[in-house]
């Protein structure tokens, strides 16, 4: 953990390095993931069973390509009821939220007679990455899976590695609950390669959204273009802000509730009170000693963890600002007041019982946020992600007289001349 | 130019091979420009200064690295009054079709006391390039910088070469009209990864938009995830529906006006009317023997023009969702009818009075539209290209006590405690 003090000197440069860090992955990849893109676009199913075979050690065509709906419906009726009810509220709110994030069409005639507008629809097919392992998580499902039912695609296809075999019958119940049409078992960059470029046992999406390892994150950037994507994900971050009026081993379970994701993920306290800094230190100590998952927390902790107390919190916004991060904590007297100044942000947290984790699972937004800083330019998973655009221009005689001239003059100026022809064509000229 | 007709034999798979062939690129980019990126990272403005004398032709420190508010200003004074007027009259409309797009902040508090939103913020810079050379066009320079201005980003910056030094005063212009704070002497990309990365004398922006050649496209592609950027563009692409009763040399004139774009650009007729295809292949014939960039549309669409007969327009959509081109043009009696059903294209241009060459100027929306079968999945450039979105989530203890325990149950059931911790510590457990 690196602490730090903003009376400090060297505070700038000491902060400008843990926000440069943050940009880097940490393996490069790229190579290995070409290799194998190419080599799914051409072996198809071939390819996915022998990287299967190799990465996660067996065999399709023994323990079954992909998983039926019967499946995964017989696993959500033997979820323990508690378990069902839990993932039944999370889909409802899930549902909730996004229902109200679908766009409105426009269609519109302006003052000159113009009519101009614009459609939504969603696209045919989504991919949805379900990472297997330590990662397997009914609730990314939902979180991938329900805006792109909302924004109504017809078609929605899982990937998902089972490591020697094994499915996680969690994930299977997810799927059943958010009425996913495929389930394959199949993971990494092959997966990714085979949604995008389709195999003979695969159709091919439009979109692919859902987190994963590097591979999986490098395999996406790679396909940006050939299909869509939701963003490059990287490890996880948090944020919290907090003043001294709250319980250190609250912030600190807060902490580590980002830091038992992975080694590579990131908590950070900023603090107007250097003496809560001391106690939340210690009390992540505490709260370190009884985690089941402290192996992973304390690697991401001891490397990556910062807390920073500043002078006054007019000083938090710019920080926060820099970091932008995934998840933002703002655990004070008048969050409100400093939300106002993070422009740059996956998701905020407002006051002091607003644990992040409840915007994991049940809170309703999105948790597919931007990593890495990417929430300078990026946002959550949406159901824009599994939507798109098409605008509509429609003029008449009387409209095009009066707005025709001005682009043939202009088509003229850029040397267009078919472009300037296609109008005074129409106007007699 | 391929001649079709649906009722010919083997026309399903003719067909799919013109749909395939439009999602390959021509050249293979990508090793030459990852270097170029490295280097431009590592060795900043030096490398941008080899760089463009070596595919420029000029010396940045002779010609100098940026033009100038004045220059630009002085460049919008000298217009000729009638493309200053045209100039205008395009931003004007462009800007009130985008003002009408930007989205609106969501904050409300649910039956539970759940209080969720979401908040929309403009990036704090975006970097817009602009082409050199033939295909230098101020509409461009307006439909990307509109946009951003509209968005409420704060810094605007245009990268655009000028070989051998000359520059285009038709940009210069558009950039003062669209309020552009910087104009970099720089293209090709080496450009794109400045405003990824930063040099000593360019800092970096957060989205980077606008179309190039294919270098400039790979570069982008290669920065997503750096920056935000657009879309992957390819060459331009027209659709024309059109009956019997359209005049063959106006369907022509709209083929030939994206024909004239490039050599890879492609324009397809589909018509319910053998013999007015006919007419119009020969009308393309008469048309391009007078048309001044008759070397280029010529060979588009002796390359890549097709025509489509087809027995009746109801078989009409289906053929153009699979193209999900760029820009499709409706000419026929009922337009509405046929757009209902086209669910993946870029723009469309209803009736017969409406040729594509409007929208890339003065119609109003964007003309940077997605290419290359890009449709199914991604839409025009618009105001939520240089936004993002902040969630926010707040809860008091009686909402947390109402949705807790079931986010415990779920972090419980994924194996993170530390998640069910942070919640399960403020529910006094």
């Amino acid at each position: 953990m690196l602490r730090l003090s903003s009376k400090a000197p060297g505070f700038a440069e000491a902060f400008s390095r843990v926000v440069a860090d943050r940009r880097e992955s940490a393996v490069d990849v790229a190579a290995d993931v070409a290799a194998i893109l190419k080599d799914v676009r051409a072996r198809g199913d071939e390819a996915l069973a022998e990287l299967t075979a190799k990465f996660d050690g067996h065999d399709l065509d023994t323990s079954g390509w992909s998983i039926d709906a019967e499946a995964c419906r017989k696993a959500f009726d033997a979820l323990d009821p508690s378990l069902r009810e839990a993932l039944e509220l999370a889909a409802e709110r899930i549902g909730a939220y996004h229902a109200a994030q679908l766009p409105e069409n426009r269609d519109y005639t302006d003052d000159t007679g113009v009519r101009l507008g614009a459609t939504w629809h969603p696209v045919d097919a989504a991919g949805l990455y379900v990472p297997g392992g330590r990662a397997a998580y009914p609730s990314s499902l939902l979180m991938n899976a329900i805006p792109a039912k909302v924004a109504g695609v017809e078609r929605l296809v899982v990937v998902t590695p089972t490591p020697r075999g094994e499915v996680n019958p969690l994930v299977l119940a997810a799927a059943h609950l958010a009425g996913v049409d495929e389930v394959w078992r199949v993971g990494g960059a092959h997966a990714v390669g085979a949604l995008a470029y389709g195999t003979g046992r695969i159709a091919p999406v439009d979109v692919i959204t859902g987190p994963g390892n590097a591979w999986v994150a490098e395999a996406k950037r790679q396909l940006y273009g050939v299909v869509g994507i939701d963003m490059v994900a990287g490890p996880s971050e948090i944020l919290v802000i907090a003043d001294g009026k709250n319980e250190p081993r609250k912030v600190a379970a807060d902490l580590l509730s980002q830091a038992e994701h992975d080694p590579t993920s990131q908590s950070i306290l900023i603090t107007d009170d250097a003496a809560f800094a001391d106690a939340v230190a210690a009390a992540v100590e505490a709260e370190l000693a009884a985690l089941a998952t402290r192996e992973t927390a304390r690697k991401s902790w001891d490397n990556n963890g910062v807390i920073i107390d500043v002078a006054a919190f007019d000083e938090a916004p710019a920080l926060a600002n820099q970091l932008a991060a995934e998840h933002v904590e703002i655990a004070t007297d008048d969050p409100e007041a400093l939300m106002r100044q993070v422009r740059h942000a996956g998701s905020v947290f407002l006051g002091r019982m607003t644990p992040e984790a409840v915007g994991d699972y049940v809170a309703g937004p999105n948790h597919v946020l931007p990593t890495g800083r990417r929430a300078r330019f990026s946002s959550g998973l949406s159901v824009l992600d599994f939507m798109k655009r098409t605008s509509f221009i429609q003029l008449d005689q009387a409209a095009l007289e009066a707005i025709g001239p001005a682009a043939v003059a202009l088509a003229d100026a850029e040397g267009l001349p078919a472009h300037a022809r296609s109008i005074s064509v129409r106007l007699g000229q």
